[in-house]
């Protein structure tokens, strides 16, 4: 199978938001007015975002989302993307599947993927996103303001549990009636981009972003660019179950501030705007806890406090790939 | 060195055409009014598109060169980028040298490099492109016209022979008075996208595409695209003189015709407008060879003749990384 065939069979579909979509030089899209583009990046690596031996058609369901998710952080509604793929030989099998997953991902937002390139090489899978947010409206992370509200989407720690248990770096408590797996694997496999969040937040919140490396990592960034520290409050985070009898262990509490891989939502909102998230939590039929508060000070420290609350001791603060 | 420092040290530079550049979970940027969004993408593998050895420099300058080729090929100004980019480590003076390139390259065409990524694996170098073209006014592979006349810039070839030469899978004449690999090496390693030449051929040419797969390859695609056959004169194309003397060995020939990473614009324009395009080559000191013709005809045929006006055998019609 020829360079040219793979992306003619694999990936060329119809690209309704495009003017011209894979297959010339460049792909040609065009900006509503009154509209921003945001662009963004991330690329995946065999062994590091994901093992080699996984299904392919998670594989390209999170290759598309953890990007969308970055749009989410933005309010932005995401439309196109383009794919950069690296591949050590034609497996039709694999490819078959791997398009699959990124087709339904991007069916699922309504992205079309306007471009791209294949090569011969160590699997890597490299998507640029991209997406409109009405001028001035973006939530960025320097938007922060002291008094607001901390809030977070889903439950944390059930994608870095999920990993730890594949890894085997982590045993379930024997005690535990049944192992599961099963129901923690969707968080890491299947991540879900809180597109329509990102959404409801424009005007209601001031900074937002996503915690892909860890919520302590990525609120640490808002604090950094907002020029403010913060307090948590560990037990009004949402977790599940076995996260919340076993959240004494250390490995544990890790897995919930520091894990990563929760495409989910950290954002900051004044007090004033508490029922106005609360109803578009319940519209969205999501979890939002309100989590911490915004202070002043120029030191970008969060503390974390327990339900007893002392502030606790939290050994590694994200996720680096070159720590 | 962190992940977070590294792209604070080596890829955050001002981005004075972005609303918002590096440092939040996407880039914001505006599309002028009246123009559409171009947007190209390109992956560069270690040993498929430079050598693991090659001068970190030039790798930078060509990452982003072959991706601004693309603009040029759709008559589109070049203004954002973004790069993401697998490292097997952190070496300092290897991403010094890569990022200094790199930048070098954005700074000779105006280009703004807006966000990325990075993170370890084996070395692979992603970029995505994006530039303005007034709408409706890209050159597009399908736009041909029977009548036509094809013209190609630059001298071919070049690239294609230094690369032979570095491989040593082809050894230059020994009659040859001197080595000239120095004169050709720029070709390969520091290609110059013909971004001027595409922006001027706007309301001239009919369609165009860059000829980095090699030139029969790739006029190949705004054939088929454009559904006519071409007749192409193999004496009417630039050449260097060493290729020019040495133009009846197959290998030359393949060099030429088919040799690829000639980032080089290949386009089809009515005779009517020659006069035009040959000012727009005396004004940009470019070689503007007028090197053949669109006919009618569904097989797609590109027909090279000889100077004696026979048609010539080309055994391999350009690059395929799956091929």
């Amino acid at each position: 199978m020829s360079e040219f065939n793979l992306i003619q069979q694999y990936f060329t579909r119809p690209t309704p938001h495009a003017d011209l979509g894979v297959g010339d030089d460049a792909a040609l899209i065009r900006v509503r007015e009154g509209y921003q583009l945001a662009v963004s990046t991330d690329m995946l690596v065999s062994g590091t975002h994901f093992f080699a031996d996984a299904a392919p058609y998670d594989i390209g369901w999170k290759a598309l989302a953890v990007n969308i998710s970055d749009m989410a952080a933005m309010s932005a509604q995401p439309k196109w993307a383009t794919l950069a793929l690296a591949l050590p030989e034609v497996n039709e099998t694999w490819l078959a599947e791997f398009s699959r997953g990124f087709f339904a991902c991007a069916d699922a937002f309504k992205v079309s993927l306007i471009g791209g390139d294949t090569t011969r090489g160590p699997l890597n899978i490299s998507v640029t996103i991209m997406g409109e947010v009405a001028t001035g409206q973006a939530l960025r992370r320097d938007g922060a303001k002291i008094g607001d509200d901390i809030w977070v989407s889903g439950t944390l720690g059930d994608a870095a549990l999920a990993l730890n248990l594949l890894q085997q770096t982590y045993t379930l408590d024997k005690h535990w009636p049944e192992d599961e797996l099963s129901k923690w694997l969707p968080a890491l496999h299947r991540p879900q981009p809180r597109i329509a969040l990102g959404l409801g937040l424009i005007g209601l919140a001031n900074g937002a972003i996503d915690i892909s490396d860890g919520l302590l990592a990525d609120l640490g960034h808002i604090l950094s660019a907002s020029n403010v520290s913060a307090t948590l409050y560990f037990n009004h985070l949402s977790i599940n179950l076995y996260l919340h009898n076993h959240a004494n262990e250390p490995a544990v509490q890790h897995m919930i501030l520091a894990g990563g891989d929760d495409y989910e939502l950290c954002f900051t909102a004044p007090q004033a705007n508490r029922s106005a998230i609360e109803k578009i939590g319940k519209d969205l039929h999501l979890t939002l806890s309100l989590a911490g508060s915004i202070h002043a000070g120029a030191g970008h420290a969060c503390v974390v406090l327990n339900e007893r609350k002392q502030a606790m001791a939290i050994n590694k603060t994200g996720f680096d790939h070159f720590a």
